[in-house]
């Protein structure tokens, strides 16, 4: 497995549109149009920060895992997302050295990418995606 | 002002050495050096993410603001930092715009950087720093 890059950060708001245009008052950034994401239970937008991206994740009901984060501790960052080379490779890797994983299996992510969540409980708290793009 | 990109995403945490050795084991990845940065009342290591970088940063003592967060909410993702062109006249379009600012003025970063956060009320709860490299 090789680390490519950090994809995104996500935060997670309550309200999409006041974080988008936030970040345009801010920074002058224009944020994307908003999605959603039913399968995951959120709706987002994002907005390029050069190299990388900041990801803005708003639940779309009480079962969202964004929704319960946001109950806890208010609105603020949520998880990072890194991209891999091989997804498939790093999950039996990390499976391998006795890493607990959200996913057992990779999943579906946006265009076509395949995700996985590490559990927060091997990594210190600090909730990692992977994620790799271009899966044919 | 220009956002330039994403320099790098920081977690609080209360063990630079477990941190270290945890992304060595799960990515294969080796963090730096330990640093100390008495100013901040924080030690810190990092490591590299290929466009960018996650820092560790563990309070030196107990009136460090990294302190206080552990003690909240335990360790996590605590603040992201991004880079811009000229962050004197950064301070000067946001203060324009009414943001409120923990650092009223730049003040010195690593390496020569100058740095100042942006108070969360007035990013919906997103710790934000901005850091302008290369300062002559």
């Amino acid at each position: 497995m090789k680390i490519l890059g950090l994809h995104h950060v996500a935060a997670a708001v309550d309200n999409l549109e006041k974080y988008s245009s936030l970040f345009e008052t801010l920074f002058g950034i224009e944020a994307s149009s908003i999605e959603t994401n039913p399968a995951n239970k959120v709706a987002l937008s994002f907005v390029r920060l050069g190299n990388s991206e900041l990801e803005f994740l708003k639940p779309l009901d009480d079962n969202s895992p964004i929704y319960k984060f946001l109950q806890k501790r208010g609105p603020g960052i949520h998880h990072i997302c890194l991209l891999v080379d091989d997804i498939r490779g790093a999950l039996d890797e990390l499976k391998a050295k006795n890493i607990n994983m959200i996913d057992q299996n990779p999943r579906q992510g946006a265009n076509g990418s395949l995700i996985a969540f590490i559990h927060p409980e091997s990594t210190g708290g600090i909730l990692i995606e992977l994620k790799q793009e271009n899966i044919g």
